[in-house]
């Protein structure tokens, strides 16, 4: 199957849209940032850090208001892209966003999920192309590691004969 | 392996059981109801919507009962079920109920968290047979996109020689 | 992949270790313990109990502090690493932790999520070796059944030529 998205790919985009993305951020734990699996790559849970220590701290709605949210979510993003290219060698090898879910720290009256969540999944659509986005699962949690306001899942289809 | 529950059917099953899908839900945002990958179906997260709108808001053990949470839970399978129909034309291709994941959003004294999640598990039995119950995931949230008490996530294994 | 880890083996790790795995829980509702597709085996959640009742009842930061936290979470992962074998037969068959998911019922002010949530890591890379640790995602929720602290989300991968 070979799409517009697909000539252009992921490295690509990056470019054109200006993107650089951050050093890969390191586990907090006895953990791995990322896992392949068959022909999926599994990825730790992504927080708005940046060099180890959180970007965001706080809640939707209470601390943290929507534009904030939005941009802590942007920043997690970048952050699974940098661990799906540290280990991928090259994003170009994703064929399939398959799963993305999106944690969020909020007050009990925030109600704006979706469009925090949005920050991620276009991020992820206009570099992976409409044709690749991800299923997309939104929960608000009660607190989340560092207190940060988002955390996100993120499962890749990888194309193995890249 | 052939079975009493293959040899039936899942379409049979909710013929016989005279129950009618609704339509599939459509995203929010960017992404998507479904993706497949290998033999997996991973689906995004079923609410208990209709047409687009919420049926049920609020938190279990405060503005819904027990009842409440599990006619929700009942509502989000079905659209789940329309989902994977919509996406495989038949549920007769789900060879499997990989994983249930229950979010549920609810009162701090709220308990009955397995009643609320069996309504979905038990439509899955009833529907796919005993032998393709899936895992179960059960979470109490502090808050669902739309307000709803209710969010599922499944994976089906498909069969990809029917 | 040959490797120090493989030589050794998770059930001799085991052994060594003096770790006597429990009784494998049973469900609570229409799931299962464990579904194997693929090369995947997925978990149920994964709870601190011991012959179907929780063995730690309450939140972490209230009625819970750390070392109860770290304890309850070693508990739920000797639950499922007994569901595992049983689903197996032997440990030696897990040639990859894919994914642990650790939800945790905090107090709004308990901050050492991650302090846990190792305690469930480390047990993990204690017996399947450094090469194998899982990526991990870890979330503070509103409430989980039957009370208890902390809930377990694992993947693994396995060996289908063993």
């Amino acid at each position: 199957m070979v799409t517009h998205g697909k000539e252009i790919g992921a490295e690509n985009r990056l470019r054109e849209l200006g993107i650089h993305l951050p050093t890969a951020p390191t586990p907090f734990g006895a953990y791995v940032p990322a896992v392949e699996t068959g022909k999926l790559l599994f990825l730790s849970g992504m927080l708005p850090t940046e060099g180890h220590a959180p970007k965001f701290v706080g809640r939707l709605g209470r601390e943290l208001d929507l534009k904030a949210g939005r941009d802590a979510a942007y920043v997690a993003t970048l952050n699974a892209l940098a661990v799906a290219r540290q280990h991928l060698r090259s994003l170009d090898r994703v064929s399939r966003v398959v799963r993305l879910g999106v944690s969020l720290a909020t007050s009990d009256e925030f109600s704006e999920h979706i469009k925090v969540a949005d920050a991620a999944s276009e991020l992820l659509r206009d570099i992976f192309g409409a044709e690749r986005i991800s299923t997309r699962l939104i929960v608000g949690v009660a607190s989340l590691p560092l207190g940060v306001p988002v955390a996100l899942e993120l499962v890749f289809e990888i194309d193995s004969e890249h």
